[in-house]
């Protein structure tokens, strides 16, 4: 799943309203159009367009009514701070093989129930653990932003540093990622350089 | 953070292109028009929603040029699957205090930069485990599913015992939540209590 796409897919109000109909049950276009008070032709509209990213799916059913449904497990990330961005999106493909295990009565129903708690209260847990995660980066990345100010000499010797502090990499990597001339990149790597503050690896690589 | 408002401005291309260039260092006006090929007046626009919502804030520096950065550590987490859809937005405030304690030399700086690989690499760990979890909870929903159409007698039954599943609610609730008539829902689940398949508590509360 493209990221871009799901978050442009994302930014429309009934398309999200469109998805949480059908992410609670399988439903027709008039259903839907009913639910939400939205003209049936607006309805399939998004509809389509959900399709065609992958989102949902259809199928007829024997009284050759058509039903959309959610296809998948679909989760999006998405983070910003003030030295950090990042987006994520993945499909999750759901085994379906293993519920022939469970009988189909009430005792099992409400053991399954009581898993799916016990999960939900452990999907919690887990996003509380990466807010912590994510705080706690902004903080060391804080620090450095202001370690950084203090070593470099100027603009460019402060984007360079900051950029190597995110990830080790080229010069020609550098001179993309900040919009700087490759020759002006390499004069301030071998400043910085000279003065100890970066290595030079093999292949142009340089890291702190 | 409303998540729903967060989605919105996300569903804009260069909106989130001008956030990823704030998330890396503060920048102003003609620079991100510079960088992104778009003109001063659509900037300021996108610049002036993204503020409003508070996800950027902006300062003056000493040559009165205006710079923009990202105000917050903002995460945004959304899923859909065929039995569930969720989204939560949640603004992680940054400690800035400590700061004081790191001494600005290198090898202060490369030992932050360890430490900070290592956080992103329980970040991506953590990114795993959520989706496994997310993985099973659809698993366990699917049976349950699959069960629950065995035990109900008609659509009403269904939808009251699918919601009853995730969260034990009143009458009420069930009403609002599943677009019922409220003597209708009451009518389905006196007869699923006199069959045994959920249970009454106090307050008009059900549960399986």
């Amino acid at each position: 799943m493209d990221s871009a796409r799901l978050l442009d897919l994302l930014g429309n109000e009934n398309r999200r309203k469109i998805l949480q109909l059908l992410a609670y049950r399988p439903c027709y276009v008039t259903e839907i159009s009913d639910r939400l008070r939205l003209g049936a032709k607006a309805v399939l509209n998004h509809l389509e367009l959900l399709r065609e990213a992958g989102l949902i799916e259809d199928y007829t059913d024997e009284q050759r009514r058509k039903y959309f449904h959610v296809s998948d497990n679909i989760r999006l990330e998405f983070f910003v701070s003030p030295y950090s961005y990042g987006v994520e999106a993945s499909t999750i493909m759901i085994k379906r093989e293993p519920i022939e295990n469970y009988s189909p009565d009430l005792e099992t129903l409400t053991k399954l129930q009581e898993r799916l708690w016990e999960l939900e209260e452990e999907q919690k847990k887990l996003a509380q653990t990466q807010q912590a995660v994510q705080a706690k980066i902004t903080e060391i990345m804080d620090a450095c932003f202001k370690i950084i100010k203090e070593i470099a000499k100027d603009y460019f010797e402060r984007e360079i540093l900051f950029a190597l502090l995110k990830k080790s990499q080229d010069s020609r990597a550098l001179s993309i990622n900040l919009g700087i001339p490759e020759y002006v990149v390499e004069e301030h790597l071998s400043a910085l350089r000279d003065r100890g503050v970066i290595r030079e690896h093999d292949n142009n690589y340089w890291s702190l």
